[in-house]
Protein backbone atom coordinates (compact mmCIF):
# COMPACT_ATOMS: atom_id res chain seq x y z
CA UNK A 1 0.00 0.00 0.00
CA UNK A 2 1.23 3.56 -1.26
CA UNK A 3 1.05 6.62 0.89
CA UNK A 4 -2.28 8.26 0.24
CA UNK A 5 -2.38 11.62 -1.69
CA UNK A 6 -4.44 14.18 1.14
CA UNK A 7 -5.49 17.30 0.57
CA UNK A 8 -5.11 19.64 3.31
CA UNK A 9 -9.34 20.59 4.58
CA UNK A 10 -10.79 17.64 2.18
CA UNK A 11 -13.35 16.58 3.72
CA UNK A 12 -13.27 13.39 1.72
CA UNK A 13 -10.04 13.01 2.47
CA UNK A 14 -10.60 12.97 6.04
CA UNK A 15 -13.56 10.62 5.80
CA UNK A 16 -14.75 10.38 9.08
CA UNK A 17 -18.21 8.75 8.48
CA UNK A 18 -18.88 4.66 8.87
CA UNK A 19 -17.94 2.83 6.19
CA UNK A 20 -19.63 -0.46 5.23
CA UNK A 21 -16.81 -1.37 3.58
CA UNK A 22 -13.12 -0.18 3.69
CA UNK A 23 -9.90 -1.04 1.72
CA UNK A 24 -6.73 -0.13 0.29
CA UNK A 25 -8.19 1.86 -2.67
CA UNK A 26 -11.94 3.26 -1.79
CA UNK A 27 -14.30 3.41 0.75
CA UNK A 28 -18.29 2.72 0.84
CA UNK A 29 -20.76 4.53 2.92
CA UNK A 30 -24.23 4.32 2.75
CA UNK A 31 -25.48 8.21 3.70
CA UNK A 32 -27.81 8.73 5.88
CA UNK A 33 -30.64 11.04 3.80
CA UNK A 34 -33.49 12.26 4.93
CA UNK A 35 -35.04 11.92 1.68
CA UNK A 36 -33.02 8.79 0.17
CA UNK A 37 -32.82 5.84 2.32
CA UNK A 38 -30.02 3.01 0.72
CA UNK A 39 -28.28 6.26 -1.02
CA UNK A 40 -24.59 4.77 -1.17
CA UNK A 41 -21.39 6.36 -1.75
CA UNK A 42 -18.11 5.12 -3.41
CA UNK A 43 -15.11 7.30 -1.92
CA UNK A 44 -11.68 6.65 -3.72
CA UNK A 45 -8.97 6.70 -1.43
CA UNK A 46 -6.73 9.09 -3.06
CA UNK A 47 -7.38 12.85 -4.14
CA UNK A 48 -8.13 12.24 -7.39
CA UNK A 49 -10.12 14.69 -9.19
CA UNK A 50 -11.41 12.87 -12.33
CA UNK A 51 -11.79 9.45 -13.50
CA UNK A 52 -9.65 10.25 -16.11
CA UNK A 53 -6.83 11.06 -14.11
CA UNK A 54 -6.77 7.10 -12.47
CA UNK A 55 -4.74 4.29 -13.93
CA UNK A 56 -6.78 2.42 -16.09
CA UNK A 57 -6.62 -0.96 -13.04
CA UNK A 58 -8.07 1.86 -10.83
CA UNK A 59 -10.78 2.80 -13.19
CA UNK A 60 -12.18 -0.72 -13.95
CA UNK A 61 -11.34 -0.96 -9.43
CA UNK A 62 -13.90 1.82 -9.30
CA UNK A 63 -15.99 1.00 -11.89
CA UNK A 64 -16.38 -2.42 -10.52
CA UNK A 65 -17.00 -1.45 -6.86
CA UNK A 66 -20.01 1.13 -8.06
CA UNK A 67 -21.07 -2.20 -10.28
CA UNK A 68 -21.34 -4.20 -7.27
CA UNK A 69 -23.23 -1.23 -5.33
CA UNK A 70 -25.49 -0.46 -7.34
CA UNK A 71 -26.36 -4.51 -7.56
CA UNK A 72 -26.61 -4.74 -3.67
CA UNK A 73 -28.85 -1.67 -3.70
CA UNK A 74 -31.25 -3.08 -6.10
CA UNK A 75 -31.35 -6.67 -4.23
CA UNK A 76 -31.98 -5.31 -1.03
CA UNK A 77 -34.21 -1.97 -2.02
CA UNK A 78 -35.77 -2.61 -4.85
CA UNK A 79 -35.83 0.49 -6.20
CA UNK A 80 -37.67 1.64 -9.42
CA UNK A 81 -34.65 3.10 -11.29
CA UNK A 82 -30.81 4.03 -9.67
CA UNK A 83 -28.80 6.88 -10.77
CA UNK A 84 -25.11 6.86 -11.05
CA UNK A 85 -23.12 10.01 -10.83
CA UNK A 86 -19.83 11.43 -10.54
CA UNK A 87 -20.21 15.17 -9.83
CA UNK A 88 -17.45 16.36 -7.43
CA UNK A 89 -18.17 20.31 -8.13
CA UNK A 90 -18.08 21.37 -4.29
CA UNK A 91 -15.67 18.76 -3.24
CA UNK A 92 -13.15 17.86 -6.34
CA UNK A 93 -11.97 14.12 -4.73
CA UNK A 94 -13.23 11.39 -6.92
CA UNK A 95 -16.75 9.93 -5.32
CA UNK A 96 -19.60 8.07 -6.74
CA UNK A 97 -23.29 8.70 -6.14
CA UNK A 98 -25.20 5.60 -6.37
CA UNK A 99 -28.96 6.31 -5.18
CA UNK A 100 -32.31 4.37 -5.63
CA UNK A 101 -35.08 5.76 -7.02
CA UNK A 102 -38.91 5.44 -6.63
CA UNK A 103 -42.23 6.98 -8.04
CA UNK A 104 -43.23 8.66 -5.01
CA UNK A 105 -39.35 10.14 -3.85
CA UNK A 106 -39.01 13.80 -3.41
CA UNK A 107 -37.88 14.44 -7.24
CA UNK A 108 -38.83 12.06 -9.26
CA UNK A 109 -38.43 11.78 -12.16
CA UNK A 110 -36.39 14.66 -11.95
CA UNK A 111 -32.39 14.11 -10.27
CA UNK A 112 -32.53 14.32 -6.79
CA UNK A 113 -30.57 18.08 -7.16
CA UNK A 114 -33.58 19.58 -8.66
CA UNK A 115 -36.27 21.20 -6.90
CA UNK A 116 -38.29 18.59 -4.57
CA UNK A 117 -41.41 17.91 -6.04
CA UNK A 118 -42.99 16.63 -2.97
CA UNK A 119 -42.99 14.80 0.49
CA UNK A 120 -42.65 11.78 0.72
CA UNK A 121 -44.77 9.60 3.29
CA UNK A 122 -43.04 8.75 6.40
CA UNK A 123 -43.91 5.65 7.33
CA UNK A 124 -42.44 4.62 3.57
CA UNK A 125 -39.58 6.45 4.38
CA UNK A 126 -38.97 4.73 7.55
CA UNK A 127 -39.58 1.36 5.88
CA UNK A 128 -36.99 2.10 3.37
CA UNK A 129 -34.60 3.24 5.98
CA UNK A 130 -35.02 -0.48 8.36
CA UNK A 131 -33.16 -2.30 5.31
CA UNK A 132 -30.12 0.02 5.97
CA UNK A 133 -28.12 -2.54 8.52
CA UNK A 134 -29.00 -5.26 5.36
CA UNK A 135 -27.99 -3.34 2.53
CA UNK A 136 -24.69 -2.48 4.10
CA UNK A 137 -24.43 -6.62 4.72
CA UNK A 138 -25.26 -6.97 1.23
CA UNK A 139 -22.36 -4.49 0.14
CA UNK A 140 -19.51 -5.83 2.25
CA UNK A 141 -20.31 -9.77 1.02
CA UNK A 142 -19.84 -8.34 -2.22
CA UNK A 143 -16.03 -6.99 -1.12
CA UNK A 144 -15.16 -9.75 0.96
CA UNK B 1 -24.82 -7.95 -34.86
CA UNK B 2 -27.65 -8.84 -33.58
CA UNK B 3 -31.17 -7.19 -33.63
CA UNK B 4 -31.72 -4.71 -31.37
CA UNK B 5 -33.80 -4.85 -28.30
CA UNK B 6 -36.61 -1.97 -28.85
CA UNK B 7 -39.12 -0.35 -27.16
CA UNK B 8 -42.25 1.18 -28.83
CA UNK B 9 -42.31 5.38 -27.94
CA UNK B 10 -38.65 5.06 -26.30
CA UNK B 11 -36.71 8.57 -27.81
CA UNK B 12 -33.73 7.10 -27.62
CA UNK B 13 -34.34 3.87 -29.17
CA UNK B 14 -35.43 5.77 -32.11
CA UNK B 15 -32.43 8.51 -31.78
CA UNK B 16 -32.96 10.95 -34.13
CA UNK B 17 -30.23 13.53 -33.73
CA UNK B 18 -27.16 13.42 -35.27
CA UNK B 19 -24.18 11.29 -34.09
CA UNK B 20 -20.53 12.24 -33.57
CA UNK B 21 -19.72 8.37 -33.75
CA UNK B 22 -22.06 5.39 -33.55
CA UNK B 23 -20.89 1.42 -33.11
CA UNK B 24 -23.04 -1.59 -32.97
CA UNK B 25 -23.06 -1.25 -29.58
CA UNK B 26 -23.80 2.52 -28.32
CA UNK B 27 -23.73 5.41 -29.99
CA UNK B 28 -22.11 9.16 -28.69
CA UNK B 29 -23.74 13.01 -29.31
CA UNK B 30 -22.41 16.33 -28.43
CA UNK B 31 -25.70 17.29 -27.34
CA UNK B 32 -27.08 20.93 -28.54
CA UNK B 33 -27.71 22.58 -25.09
CA UNK B 34 -27.41 26.27 -24.75
CA UNK B 35 -26.21 26.59 -21.12
CA UNK B 36 -23.41 23.64 -21.68
CA UNK B 37 -21.89 23.71 -24.56
CA UNK B 38 -19.27 20.34 -25.05
CA UNK B 39 -22.49 18.30 -23.16
CA UNK B 40 -22.03 14.87 -24.41
CA UNK B 41 -24.29 11.92 -24.07
CA UNK B 42 -23.11 8.17 -24.52
CA UNK B 43 -26.51 6.11 -25.19
CA UNK B 44 -26.78 2.74 -25.20
CA UNK B 45 -28.36 1.33 -28.31
CA UNK B 46 -30.22 -1.60 -26.75
CA UNK B 47 -33.46 -1.06 -24.27
CA UNK B 48 -31.33 -1.47 -20.98
CA UNK B 49 -32.91 0.21 -18.27
CA UNK B 50 -29.13 -0.05 -15.71
CA UNK B 51 -25.81 -0.45 -15.72
CA UNK B 52 -25.78 -3.91 -13.94
CA UNK B 53 -28.49 -5.09 -16.42
CA UNK B 54 -25.79 -5.25 -18.95
CA UNK B 55 -22.79 -8.50 -19.28
CA UNK B 56 -19.87 -7.86 -17.76
CA UNK B 57 -17.93 -7.34 -21.26
CA UNK B 58 -20.90 -4.92 -22.04
CA UNK B 59 -20.69 -2.81 -19.35
CA UNK B 60 -16.16 -2.37 -19.78
CA UNK B 61 -17.17 -1.62 -22.97
CA UNK B 62 -19.64 1.17 -21.81
CA UNK B 63 -17.27 2.44 -19.17
CA UNK B 64 -14.61 2.85 -21.32
CA UNK B 65 -16.99 4.73 -23.51
CA UNK B 66 -17.81 7.22 -20.85
CA UNK B 67 -13.71 7.65 -20.26
CA UNK B 68 -12.79 7.81 -24.03
CA UNK B 69 -15.65 10.97 -24.15
CA UNK B 70 -14.37 12.59 -20.64
CA UNK B 71 -10.83 12.68 -22.05
CA UNK B 72 -12.21 14.03 -25.36
CA UNK B 73 -13.93 16.93 -23.19
CA UNK B 74 -11.35 17.48 -20.99
CA UNK B 75 -8.94 18.16 -23.95
CA UNK B 76 -10.93 20.14 -26.15
CA UNK B 77 -13.18 22.11 -23.72
CA UNK B 78 -10.36 22.48 -20.82
CA UNK B 79 -13.59 22.37 -17.81
CA UNK B 80 -12.63 23.28 -14.75
CA UNK B 81 -14.40 19.64 -13.74
CA UNK B 82 -16.45 17.30 -15.63
CA UNK B 83 -19.36 15.34 -14.57
CA UNK B 84 -20.53 12.00 -15.40
CA UNK B 85 -23.78 10.68 -14.74
CA UNK B 86 -26.41 8.09 -15.73
CA UNK B 87 -29.58 8.65 -14.60
CA UNK B 88 -32.70 7.71 -16.88
CA UNK B 89 -35.72 8.28 -14.64
CA UNK B 90 -37.77 10.32 -17.50
CA UNK B 91 -36.10 7.44 -20.09
CA UNK B 92 -34.85 4.14 -18.73
CA UNK B 93 -32.90 3.91 -21.73
CA UNK B 94 -29.17 3.71 -20.25
CA UNK B 95 -27.09 6.44 -21.51
CA UNK B 96 -24.86 8.61 -19.82
CA UNK B 97 -23.74 12.16 -19.57
CA UNK B 98 -20.67 13.81 -19.50
CA UNK B 99 -20.69 17.52 -18.49
CA UNK B 100 -17.91 20.35 -18.73
CA UNK B 101 -18.42 22.34 -15.78
CA UNK B 102 -16.50 25.92 -15.42
CA UNK B 103 -16.98 28.46 -12.30
CA UNK B 104 -19.05 30.86 -14.32
CA UNK B 105 -21.24 28.34 -15.82
CA UNK B 106 -25.26 28.47 -14.66
CA UNK B 107 -25.57 25.85 -12.12
CA UNK B 108 -21.80 25.80 -10.47
CA UNK B 109 -21.02 24.31 -8.12
CA UNK B 110 -24.39 22.68 -8.00
CA UNK B 111 -25.14 19.72 -10.39
CA UNK B 112 -26.39 20.82 -13.90
CA UNK B 113 -30.09 19.56 -12.77
CA UNK B 114 -30.27 22.37 -9.39
CA UNK B 115 -32.16 25.73 -10.02
CA UNK B 116 -29.75 28.15 -11.85
CA UNK B 117 -27.30 30.50 -9.87
CA UNK B 118 -26.84 32.98 -12.92
CA UNK B 119 -26.32 33.19 -16.68
CA UNK B 120 -23.12 32.70 -18.19
CA UNK B 121 -21.46 35.38 -20.56
CA UNK B 122 -22.89 34.96 -24.42
CA UNK B 123 -19.23 35.60 -25.54
CA UNK B 124 -17.91 32.69 -23.23
CA UNK B 125 -21.10 30.23 -24.28
CA UNK B 126 -20.69 30.97 -28.04
CA UNK B 127 -16.33 30.91 -27.94
CA UNK B 128 -17.58 27.11 -25.90
CA UNK B 129 -19.96 26.39 -28.76
CA UNK B 130 -16.85 26.99 -31.12
CA UNK B 131 -15.45 24.01 -30.37
CA UNK B 132 -18.26 21.42 -30.93
CA UNK B 133 -16.56 20.48 -34.24
CA UNK B 134 -13.34 20.23 -32.89
CA UNK B 135 -14.59 18.09 -29.87
CA UNK B 136 -16.65 15.57 -32.37
CA UNK B 137 -13.40 15.43 -33.84
CA UNK B 138 -11.27 14.53 -30.49
CA UNK B 139 -14.23 12.13 -29.84
CA UNK B 140 -14.26 10.35 -33.32
CA UNK B 141 -10.08 9.83 -33.34
CA UNK B 142 -10.49 8.09 -30.05
CA UNK B 143 -13.23 5.23 -31.60
CA UNK B 144 -11.60 4.63 -34.70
Amino acid sequence: MTDALREPGCELCALSVPTVWAGDKFSIIVVDDANYPGFCRVIWRDHVREMSDLSRDDRLAVNEAVFLVEEAVREVMQPLKVNVASLGNVVPHLHWHIIPRYADDAHFPAPVWAQAARSTDPAILAARRALSTQLGAAIARRFT
